[in-house]
């Protein structure tokens, strides 16, 4: 662990592999290392995202990556999106398209779209995080699919949230549904070389007039199209501008705070869940119990508190 | 409460409704509410539909639902999904198209997607799945997105999952990435209408042959449209033919099993939030020790510790 956390802070990107790695899979192991990796954070700016599948986020987020890095800026990049092209959930060109981006030794890329541990690895989206920043990395950019629920919630994880949509994700109404409004900072109309991008960016100027308002801050609403890389230069303006009111306003704190406190929370989870299911009683405990719970012979909170006094957390 | 209980025994929705309300939003009774309501569960078969937004999945479950309802069985649908028409976020004339399950008295319908309390409605799904369960529902519809993480598992709250796909979803790999093929029990071909539809569908039942056979249970691949109403005869004896598969070989019980093992780790959950965040010392001592994360005096874990402990909880 010494020898690999040295090798982390000397730069080497196989050891920040390795550490994201042991951070998504090793339980034991991770609290370890987000300990020794906290006191190196809190030096990266982090974007988010979101938006339904099939908007371009994936495309967005590279082309803001070349003007990032024009910028001398060094990048990770975060995609918990399984229909992500970093994650190769879509077709070919795609990929050869962002090809550029791979071969970066400034940008390290990290998808977490395999679902085959149900959630798991998606849920540690922001400890990941924590590596990129402890790393050094300048800029964070975590792209996540904007529909249904979410393991974690992207604004606890971010100082700046980018709504991504399309002319066809039509209804607007939809987009206030899935609560994507409420959390975007900058709204972006992207493929708006179709038909009606231009309605739907003032349908979504209204709506944003109509809501109640929190801060000074009036997201704007941005049209690009990331296939022709137009529109990305005042996209990016937009989000170092939003950067500039936080600093400014010093509603940074606040949200840094919001995040602090999202990470404590999820330490408590943490910690808690192992205490439950690391011990080797609680899975033959369930197992019996869950039997009685298909008879109707106990109901599910009742064995909840036996599980817990089994492992002593009982009241 | 027990007026509530009488009323809700007796079979009146409006006691259905205010039941359903009382387990989203109150976390005191709902604990009671549902230690009442479990010993009148497993009555109920359940069937969950899921798939990207956009593949029809609304208008398929309003065509089931016509179908079980042809039988003389009553049901219950749910929701998940803030782009489905029952929550309000499609066009008006999907609307229009479902109003004759709306009027039916024997249909009982609940829109999970307001996303106001970041997850908290979604996540009560299997809990108002009780209440519908214990209410004398015949049959549970579960609608939710499937992409993206869940907050819960539709696997763990089903007997049988049909996953729902169209041709223009069209990269398969998507669905495998998305973990859909793992929880298929049928899998769904729908705006079947649409050009590559057949191809599509060979697709997945290619995909599907390479696949670990994990059950006798091989998943079909049925095509269907919704709107023009076909192949969805064949999609309901499909799933009647699944639940006999269930019963004969008594993999019913394995997943009632799951289900109830999924019931109790759910309460855990609860209990443990509540003994952590409905005390009134958690708050206070969480905004302290996020400042002090923020100073970087302290860590997440090491914070988490001390408000475990402050809430009797502490190693």
């Amino acid at each position: 662990m010494t020898d690999l956390l040295r090798r982390f802070f000397s730069g080497d990107r196989l050891a920040l592999a390795r550490v994201i790695t042991v951070i998504e899979n090793d339980p034991e192991r991770r609290e370890t290392l987000l300990q020794a990796l906290h006191p190196h954070t809190g030096h990266a700016s982090r974007l988010g995202l979101t938006g339904p599948p099939g908007a371009g986020k994936s495309t967005l987020v590279d082309r803001l990556t070349s003007l990032i890095r024009r910028d001398g800026q060094t990048v990770g990049i975060v995609a918990v999106d399984p229909t992500s092209p970093f994650t190769g959930g879509a077709l070919l060109g795609d990929r050869l398209r962002m090809q550029s981006t791979w071969a970066d030794p400034g940008v390290f890329i990290r998808s977490m779209a395999d679902r085959s541990q149900s959630g798991g690895l998606a849920s540690a989206t922001p400890d990941v995080m924590v590596a990129l920043d402890a790393f050094g990395k300048d800029t964070i950019l975590v792209e996540t699919v904007g529909v249904g629920q979410s393991t974690f919630d992207i604004a606890n994880v971010t100082e700046t949230t980018v709504v991504v949509l399309t002319p066809e994700s039509g209804d607007s109404i939809q987009a206030m549904k899935a609560g994507l409004m409420e959390i975007a900072d900058l709204l972006v109309v992207n493929k708006a070389d179709r038909d009606g991008a231009s309605r739907f960016a003032s349908e979504l100027r209204m709506m944003l007039d109509m809501r109640q308002r929190t801060s000074e801050w009036l997201p704007p609403v941005l049209k690009t199209s990331a296939r022709d890389n137009t529109g990305i230069d005042d996209l990016y303006a937009s989000i170092l501008c939003h950067r500039a009111y936080l600093t400014q306003s010093r509603e940074l704190d606040a949200r840094r705070l919001r995040q602090s406190r999202a990470a404590i929370t999820r330490a408590i989870d943490a910690r808690i869940a192992r205490r439950i299911w690391d011990q080797p009683e609680t899975r033959p405990a369930l197992d019996r119990l869950a039997e009685r719970v298909c008879r109707r012979e106990v109901e599910p909170y009742a064995a909840a508190d036996e599980v817990l006094r089994t492992v002593g957390l009982g009241n």
